[in-house]
């Protein structure tokens, strides 16, 4: 028999500035606030602080939607959960696609057995709003699936037109709102979303492993029609098992079951899972410094819009100090988002290879691309903890050196000038 | 307008001892780990610590298999993780329930679109083996899934001999140790496990949000035959979708398509969810400072072997103060997992009283039950961080002064004399 392996240390990861597509560093707040004790699954500790979490995202979500909650996993597991509860087999959906994970929403919809309906662009576009509603005539579907910001191609679809059009059309509509959420202006109830989800690991500034999502009370609805209370907890003797409506089709998971989730953080308290009470913690910690940032005096902006307002002026100065070092943007830049910036590799500079020598050199990571992009678009984040003036700056000094070094001709100093000058524009430099 | 809410402060939880049936107090080891900062999600070091994580969890499961590896989601999201990944529509399922989570294997596999066929037991006992080898011979099923410790009724069904009859049925076996691993003997393939899941916030003392899951090769194979490569991540140009065998009906979730999450473990790295890595490191920690337990000095135990013992010592001595309070035992005790005993709530007491009475007054929280013994029954954990000489102690004298205030004749110091005379009897007293 083989020895066992020697047990390692404990966990001492390196420094880094995470300043990829995400997940980026994560607020030193929400890490401290993950690592408070836990109480039980029912302490009222614990059921009200889900209920301040609800409140919290609702006003993150901009939304009065009482079903507001977090699904325990991954922002593809908040897609996943929306996607399954929503669509039964045969139901018809439309995902217009501009980016990766618009194929995602495509793919997880065609596992819940729905039609699903692509509409394609290229990478690097949008849909203008014409193009989905002709869709939306022609498909008649139940759910309009559209992500908000795809990290993928570094762009927003314009979601404020959509709602309506979808309402008009009798679709539900539903946004992945990952990559955008906090670092871009967003509307759930305004703009007519019946579902839309998140994680962490973006500008909310935490790690992933947690979705926090808001359904309206006609996504509600559809759930609660295809939702049962769970084999095991049924009461003694009940026959029933809780089933809104006998001919619906039921959901076809379990964990991802919104109407069960639902009746856990709802007043019925009815045990689904145990909730994974440290994200929680940590999900509750994103929404709070979200909405205490800015004073809101003189005029100041105050809470999401400051956030926002934060992210829009970083991401502007990393994309003047970009250009100033010779980069050409990717993307239409009318519809990016202010957090995530992509830029062509510069010629002769391998993409690869340059990412691993920042993270060697400097503690600096930038992102790669999925897809057609590969090899041929670095992206750089500027979001969450890291939407941040050092971080701006110090990344861009770091970049320099590394196209320096790969035998690019850049301007000395080009980077860091063109973003404080950036700054300096909008009133902010020192 | 209504004015916003109020927000609400940092996260503080009032002091807790928690003796239930889990979640349990977390080790702060764990929570220490879980307060460090991110790597990104291919940083060496994050692909390295992966590593160890499925190389400890390994040692913890007591397998040699590759395919060991994190779900992130809590214990119920690796159950459905490897359910939807073995169980195809029409695939027959044979599914032993002894308690609630039995009900819920059923109920899951039924949602994947299983033949499920349940055998029942009355909550409080277990299967004997040529009962399910009936079954076995009857169903043939594609797979056997039997909960380990079913923490409802506090049993767990002895598995060493189910193995070698699934595999001479042609049946994959699977199990669900979230109640039972680290503080029970388990032992994945010298029992001739296919697959077994757990969560950490049980014997392993972490919090509720990661799944460990380990898989045989024979149920790597079916799942492999099933998965392909995620839409918009496909190499550019590729017609194949990547799946092993074009007739195998498709994972019915991209998020828990165990194929895919593979292939993000494995040397393919092919991305899939972005990993919860504040999880991950509790995970990881949760299993180091399992395999760091004893000193394995003079013949004394080591690692998980020291860990079971500690819970059969702590288990043993929580049992004995419980009989010396007068209560009487729930289920048949010669299965009886090691951490979580069940006691008949006393005639006279209301359950939920005494127990909101106890974490009021004491800080103390002990367990209800589900289903059939809800009202009858009350669960005391002793596990994880809690399996602790203090905590057995603590929570016998709280218990002692309940049920005297509630008006039950208890002999006075009856619960904690009787747990010293375990202790002695073991010859760990003081």
């Amino acid at each position: 028999m083989t020895p066992p392996a020697p047990i390692p240390g404990p966990i001492d990861p390196p420094a880094r500035l995470l300043m990829g597509p995400g997940p980026i560093t994560v607020d030193p707040r929400v890490l401290r606030a993950m690592s408070a004790q836990l109480t039980g699954q029912y302490d009222p500790y614990m059921t009200s602080t889900m209920g301040e979490v609800q409140e919290l995202y609702r006003d993150v979500f901009r939304t009065r939607n009482a079903a507001t909650l977090l699904v325990d996993g991954t922002s593809r597991a908040g897609i996943e959960a929306v996607l399954v509860s929503l669509l039964a087999p045969g139901d018809r959906v439309l995902v217009p696609i501009f980016g990766r994970f618009g194929h995602l929403l495509a793919e997880i919809s065609e596992r819940c057995g729905a039609e699903v309906h692509r509409l394609e662009r290229e990478w690097g576009t949008v849909f203008p709003a014409s193009e989905i509603e002709a869709a939306l005539r022609e498909v008649r579907p139940k759910v309009l699936a559209v992500v908000h910001g795809d990290t993928s191609t570094t762009l927003a679809q314009p979601l404020d037109e959509l709602g309506a059009l979808a309402a008009a059309h009798g679709a539900l509509f539903y946004t992945d709102a990952t990559a955008s959420l906090g670092g871009n202006a967003f509307h759930a109830d305004a703009w007519g979303l019946d579902a839309a989800s998140t994680g962490l690991q973006k500008c909310l500034a935490g790690p992933s492993g947690s979705a926090p999502l808001t359904l309206s009370e006609a996504a509600v609805d559809v759930i609660a029609a295809r939702s049962r209370v769970e084999e095991g907890i049924r009461p003694a003797g009940a026959a029933d098992d809780g089933a809104g409506e006998a001919d619906a089709a039921p959901i076809a998971s379990n964990y991802f079951d919104l109407g069960q989730i639902l009746k856990y953080w709802g007043p019925e308290r009815l045990n689904h899972h145990t909730e994974a009470t440290t994200m929680l913690y940590g999900a509750r910690e994103c929404a709070r410094i979200l909405l205490e940032e800015g004073d809101g005096h003189d005029g100041g902006l105050r809470g999401v819009d400051a956030a926002v307002a934060r992210h829009a002026l970083h991401g502007a100065a990393m994309t003047a100090g970009l250009l100033g070092l010779g980069f050409e943007l990717f993307g239409d830049q009318s519809v990016r988002m202010n957090n995530v910036i992509g830029v062509r590799i510069p010629e002769g500079v391998d993409g690869d290879a340059g990412r691993a020598a920042l993270l060697r050199d400097y503690g600096v990571e930038i992102g790669t691309s999925f897809g057609p992009l590969h090899g041929k678009v670095w992206r750089i984040g500027v979001m969450g903890y890291n939407a941040r003036r050092d971080a701006v700056l110090t990344t861009l000094a770091a970049l320099e050196q590394l196209l320096r070094r790969a035998g690019v001709r850049v301007a000395p100093g080009g980077g860091v000038d063109a973003a404080l000058g950036a700054y300096a524009d909008a009133g902010t430099a020192a």
